[in-house]
């Protein structure tokens, strides 16, 4: 609907437009926008790959020529590299409710996923009634695949039975077989948010453990690690928190239950005296305990600069931007977009709704690719999803009610 | 002994001082210095971590600001981030003697040799008499110390037992009972180099797999994988490749094995089609098998970039001026070092010697530190050597001559 083709359209984008410059006005989250390098491209992808913060590259050339090319080994040292994991760490805790010394950066989501799952099984066997019997790993049915994939892994390896469950069935289905639940916080595809309290609080009543997968929560809203008791938790640093290509994922240990993180993956960077170079495995004491190899430093340093744009803003502030861009898209999606050509399968309840909105469309994939070719960049989810991440850090009101109206314009043109 | 106290030892320095410049001159690699960015200091840590090399920082620069910054998602496809893991590890094939499709980069050195370990005792049960009885994991007794960490892990999560062998009575530890052995190419401590081909040989013959570390050798010496029919090898990317702190690491699974790599991390990345989300794991085809998560696009590509230095460098040649670097170092050592000082436990034959000189010094901590300060830096090795790494492509004669010189002043004045 470029061409708007009669008054009432007319008047609805003009209304709309007006809507989304007052809100851009009111937004007292606008100015960020300046932290991050953006162009005239509504960038709706936030959560595949986060924007480059602006000063990311600064700081990287100064990690390659100065830090690696001039000090060379002294910057293990010198430069910090040797305790980057849980700096950063601790840089990532209060965006997702956690006190300081519970987590580390460090590795993939996958690889952080095997960490936690292998240890969760492992603790809910060691104490308790019954402990011997845990046999089952729950997995959220609806999950992303990797997921699923190495919790079949985690489950062969531990001689557990992998069970997927829909989220809305998991507390039926938990038992005193149970050792381990695998539950995302946002689904990747749908949007959806799950009730990451009142799961976490059954899991635990039945002597098993949650391990919690934020990738699309971590940077948009509040968690509440820390507050909701929550175990254990993966996360990814690309998407909401913005640290580039495949920057290494997060690992919470709750403090209580550091001592008992068995790993199985205890690499020399998890050892109690990393340098003593002993043949017997001793683990470090806090959440170092979840490192393993030597830290890949270029992205763990660019993630940490990344994480420098958070500076003064509350997660709570990015939530309710963050609820409000989405719901002013559907808004703009429902004025602007014919009735039945899209339908929503993201929550309309807020409690329910992470930070974006997927719309199926049965020819999704075509529509994303022209889309993308108008400057309105979504993305595609096998096999009928147009996907619209909103990163309040840096996407408008003018963003979101342009991008509906680009929506609407391929849609009827396409019809 | 950078004051000469007597006629001999003056014409001892002046005699060494020439040979290293006349061999400086012979030095057909001499050239590749200019390829890194360095300074007067002499770097003898190349085996920790490899100088940077001076096309990397403008790299890294476009990858963030272009890539990143202006294509975004558009990269994955667009600036081939997607490959990058398979593409990245047939660059790094010639220099460990393996034809393309056989190796990708990705995750640490440790997660690694998880996967390979792993994956060698399921190949070890699956076919063959007394399969199911193979219940040992040989480990190097003398490893880097994650080997051995990662190895017992990796045997309680498959039911093995781990047993620490030394090298040298490998072969009779070998039985129907093994089902995979962890040697390193070259021992870290005293680089000491195995014999790769004939301890390969004598794992197979007992119908288990050898998974070989090249951490110390891969970028050093030739390693020869497919003439020696290795089965299975993982390396690190920092040493002698240069590719920056922490980079990621490589894995080798052999053609005809691929089929039969069954991964404990069977990540999204190693599904035969990663992008159609679907619920049920089956593996890729060929090399890409061993990836798991999203790569590390800024660590990968730094990394491709440090690769280029090798363009129209052969492996061999590195090796001959490998051996004359540490031969001369040695020659220099026994000159100027007052005699009974310190103790090389390097071997003293080419064929059991890696690419670096390990000095067994009872002060060793303490010289180490006093050499960084006068511009000589190696690396210290609880508890008691002083390790200096020969990197042929930016170390040369007259540094070699240097060191010694410097670590004799050192250990006179301390005597």
């Amino acid at each position: 609907m470029s061409e708007p083709e009669s008054m009432t359209e007319l008047e609805a984008v003009s209304e709309l437009g007006a809507e989304a410059e007052k809100l851009d006005v009111a937004d007292e989250l606008a100015a960020l926008r300046a932290r991050f390098v953006l162009d005239e491209t509504v960038y709706l992808d936030g959560n595949s790959l986060g924007a480059l913060p602006a000063n990311v590259p600064d700081r990287v050339a100064d990690v390659v020529r100065r830090q690696w090319g001039r000090l060379r080994i002294r910057s293990w040292e010198e430069s910090g590299w040797w305790t980057a994991p849980e700096r950063i760490g601790d840089r990532i805790a209060p965006l997702v409710g956690a006190a300081p010394g519970q987590i580390v950066v460090g590795d993939s989501t996958s690889v952080n996923i095997f960490k936690a799952l292998v240890a969760a099984v492992r603790m809910a066997r060691e104490t308790g009634d019954g402990a011997h019997g845990r046999d089952e790993i729950l997995v959220d049915a609806t999950t992303f695949p990797t997921d699923g994939y190495i919790a079949r892994s985690a489950a062969r390896m531990t001689g557990c039975t992998l069970r997927p469950v829909v989220p809305g069935e998991l507390p039926g289905a938990l038992s005193e077989r149970t050792a381990a639940v695998l539950l995302n916080h946002v689904d990747y595809r749908t949007g959806r948010l799950h009730d990451l309290p009142s799961l976490t609080a059954a899991v635990h009543a039945v002597g098993a453990y949650a391990v919690w997968d934020l990738c699309h929560s971590a940077g948009a809203l509040p968690v509440g690690l820390d507050e909701h008791g929550v175990g254990l938790a993966v996360g990814c640093t690309y998407k909401y928190l913005n640290g580039g290509p495949g920057s290494p994922a997060f690992l919470y240990v709750r403090r209580d239950l550091q001592d008992r993180f068995d790993s199985p993956l205890p690499g020399w960077n998890s050892h109690a005296e990393p340098f003593g170079m002993r043949p017997d495995y001793e683990p470090a004491q806090g959440a170092l305990r979840g490192r393993v190899g030597t830290p890949d430093i270029l992205s763990l340093l660019a993630l940490e600069a990344a994480l420098e744009v958070w500076d003064g803003v509350s997660i709570e502030a990015v939530r309710a931007k963050s609820l409000a861009l989405t719901d002013f898209f559907l808004k703009c999606v429902t004025a602007y977009v014919p009735a039945g050509r899209v339908e929503s399968v993201t929550p309309a309840a807020h409690e329910e709704r992470g930070s974006q909105v997927a719309l199926r469309c049965p020819d999704a994939g075509d529509v994303m690719k022209e889309l993308i070719q108008r400057g309105v960049v979504g993305d595609f989810r096998h096999p009928d999803v147009l996907r619209f991440g909103f990163t309040p850090l840096y996407v408008g009101f003018g963003d979101v009610e342009r991008a509906a109206r680009v929506l609407a314009s391929v849609l009827l043109r396409r019809a």
